[in-house]
C-alpha cells in the first residue's frame, strides 16, 4: 500500500499580485497631461506610520507620481502634540487645486475622532475611499456615478444604465471602493474565486465566503462588496453572526436564485463560526488581535484563507487544509489607492 | 465658640430647566402654518430606546407636535434581526416631503455602524444634530450658516457677517448643535455659569470647567462648544488630558486674553484630573462606568458638576463640595431635539 504524500496548499504572497496592479497603473500613467500629485499627511510619532508614509513615496517615486509628505503636529516636532493641526493640514488640501490626491495616515486620536477626519477630506481627493460617499454607494451597490454626485450632501447618485462590461457608462465614472476591501476583491480576482465567465456583478456567484470582523474600515464594505458580487456571505463578528446575500433565501417559483436584489440584504444568521467555516470556500480574516486564531480543524478542506489582519490570525499548519493562503495583502493595498488617484 | 452649620450643595434635578424649553418650544408652535411632524425610527428591542420612544410621543403630544414612529426589524417583530430595515426606514423618511424631523434611537448596531446610519440622515432633518456637518461646523465655531450650505458636501460655508445679539442675521439660520452637548450648555446658562453681561460668543470666560470623556457624541463636542464660548476646558480621557481653548496661552504684548482665535485650539497638557478638578468651577462627567466616580476630595470647594452618564458618575457625598449639582440632564435634551425641530 504506498502512503500518501504530505502536500501542502500553496503559500501566496502580495507580491505578484501588487506587481500585476503596479504595471497597470504604470500603464495609465502616459495618458495622464501631467504627473498626479498625492499628499500624505503624517500627525503622528507612530512608527508604523512613518514607515508606511516612506512606503508610500518609494512606491510613487517608482511609478513617476508626485508624492508630498506634510507632517504635522508630533511628526513634526516633539513639542507639539500627536495629531494637532491635522484637520488644518487637510483643509489646506482639500483647497489646493495642485492637489490630486489625499491620503491621511491613521490610526490618530481613536477611531471615533479619525472617522470625523475622514468625513473632512473632499471626496474629489479622497484616494482611500474612507469618506462617507463611498461607503453609501458601495452598501448601495452604486458602481458608476456622474463626478458632481459627490458635491451633494443629500441627493441620490443618478442610476447608471446597465453595463456588461464593467467599464463606466458615458459621463459616468466608477465610485472609490475603500482601499482594503478592494485590495481583498482583487486577491480573489486574481487566485481565480471570482469567475471572469459569469457575468460582471455576479462573478462571485456560487462561493460561499466567511468575513470574520465587521468593522466599517474592513469587515462590513468587504461583506457587503462581495455579496453584491453574488457571493454567500456569513460575516463574524465578537458579538453576531450574520448572512449577506442578494440572492432570495427561499427559492419559489417566482424568485430563483437567477433574480435577485440589486442589492445585498443582510439576515440574521443561526450559524456558528465552526458551521460557517465547514461551508466557506474562501475565509478573510481580519481580527486587530494577536491571540485570535481561526482553527485549522474547522475549515473545509480546499478553501482559501486570506490574512488581512497585521497579526496573524491563522495557525501555522493552515496550509494543511487551505489549497491557497495568503498571509498578507498590505502591498496590493497601496496600488488600490494610486489606482484610485 | 458656636459649630458652624452642615450644609449641603443644592440638587438641582433637570425639571425647571426642561419645563422653560418646553415653554419655549410652546410658544414658537402657533408662529408654524402647518404642526411640524417628527418621525422616530424604533429598530430594536432594547427597553432603553423603547422608553425613550415613548417619552418622545408623550412631549410630542403635549406640545402638539405630531409624532410618528415607526418600528422595524426586532422592534417590529421577533422574527427580525435587531436593526433590520432601519437604513431603508431613514431613506424613506428623507424623501417624504411630509417629514420635518427624523430622530433615530441608538445604539443599534455599535458605534461604528452607528455612525455611518447618522451620515444617512438628511442633514435638513436631522434634528438630533448628529451628522458630520453640523459637527464640522461646532468645532469651526461656525454658528450661522445658509441653508442651502447643508446641501454640499465640500464647500465651505460663507462667514455670516458679525452679531452681538446671538440672533442670526438675514438670509442665515444657526447651524444645529448635536442635542446632548447643546442641553448641557442650557444648563450651565440656566444655572448663570455663562454670564450674561459678557458679549455673545464669549459668556463662558474666565471659567475652568473639566469634562470627563472625549466622545464624538458627547466629550468633544462639549469641550469645543464651552471652549468657543470662551471657558478654559480641560479635555480628559481615559488615556489622555488636553487643553480647549481660544484664548492665547501665552499673554504678551500683543496678544492678551481680550484678542483670542476664532474658534478653540487644542492643546496638549500637563495636568493631572487632580490638578484639573482642583482648579475647576465646573466639573462635567459623562464615563459610560457604573464604577467610575469623581473623588469628591479632588473637587474645588463650591464648584458645579453635572452628571451625564446613565451610571452617577459621582460620589454619594458630592454635595459636601459642589455648590449645585445636576444629576441628569435627559428631560432637557428632548426639548433640545423639539426646539431644532
Amino acid at each position: 500500500m504506498a502512503t500518501a504524500e504530505v502536500r501542502k496548499g500553496l503559500l501566496l504572497k502580495a507580491d505578484p499580485i501588487a506587481a500585476a496592479f503596479r504595471d497597470e497603473v504604470k500603464a495609465s500613467l502616459p495618458k495622464c497631461t501631467r504627473p498626479p500629485k498625492l499628499i500624505g499627511i503624517l500627525a503622528t510619532s507612530a512608527a508604523p506610520s512613518k514607515n508606511y508614509a516612506e512606503f508610500t513615496r518609494r512606491q510613487c517615486e517608482e511609478l513617476g507620481v508626485e508624492f508630498v509628505l506634510k507632517t504635522v503636529g508630533a511628526a513634526a516636532s516633539p513639542d507639539l502634540g500627536e495629531g494637532e493641526g491635522v484637520e488644518e493640514a487637510i483643509l489646506e488640501a482639500n483647497e489646493d487645486p495642485s492637489i490630486h490626491g489625499i491620503m491621511v495616515y491613521f490610526p490618530i486620536f481613536g477611531a471615533q475622532q479619525d472617522h470625523y477626519l475622514q468625513q473632512v477630506v473632499s471626496p474629489l481627493k479622497d484616494v482611500e475611499g474612507l469618506h462617507f460617499k463611498f461607503h453609501y454607494n458601495l452598501y448601495h451597490n452604486i458602481r458608476f456615478i456622474e463626478p458632481k454626485s459627490l458635491l451633494s450632501s443629500v441627493s441620490q447618485p443618478t442610476p447608471a444604465p446597465e453595463t456588461q462590461s464593467g467599464e463606466p457608462p458615458e459621463g459616468f465614472v466608477k465610485s472609490i471602493i475603500p482601499c482594503t476591501p478592494l485590495a481583498i476583491v482583487k486577491c480573489l480576482e486574481y487566485i481565480g474565486v471570482y469567475n471572469t465567465i459569469l457575468p460582471y456583478g455576479d462573478r462571485a456567484y456560487g462561493k460561499t465566503i466567511t468575513v470574520i470582523n465587521r468593522s466599517e474600515v474592513v469587515g462590513r464594505p468587504l461583506a457587503a462588496l462581495l455579496a453584491n458580487d453574488g457571493a454567500r456571505v456569513i460575516s463574524v463578528d465578537i458579538d453576531s453572526i450574520q448572512e449577506y446575500t442578494k440572492r432570495p433565501r427561499v427559492v419559489s417559483d417566482s424568485a430563483t436564485a437567477q433574480r435577485y436584489h440589486p442589492r445585498h440584504v443582510v439576515h440574521p444568521c443561526n450559524l456558528t463560526l465552526q458551521d460557517a467555516l465547514a461551508i466557506s470556500d474562501v475565509v478573510v480574516s481580519a481580527v486587530p488581535s494577536a491571540s485570535y486564531k481561526v482553527k485549522t480543524e474547522w475549515l473545509k478542506d480546499g478553501c482559501i484563507c486570506l490574512n488581512v489582519a497585521a497579526d496573524k490570525n491563522f495557525e501555522k499548519d493552515v496550509r494543511d487544509k487551505a489549497s491557497i493562503y495568503i498571509p498578507a495583502v498590505g502591498k496590493v493595498t497601496i496600488f488600490m489607492l494610486l489606482r484610485n488617484l
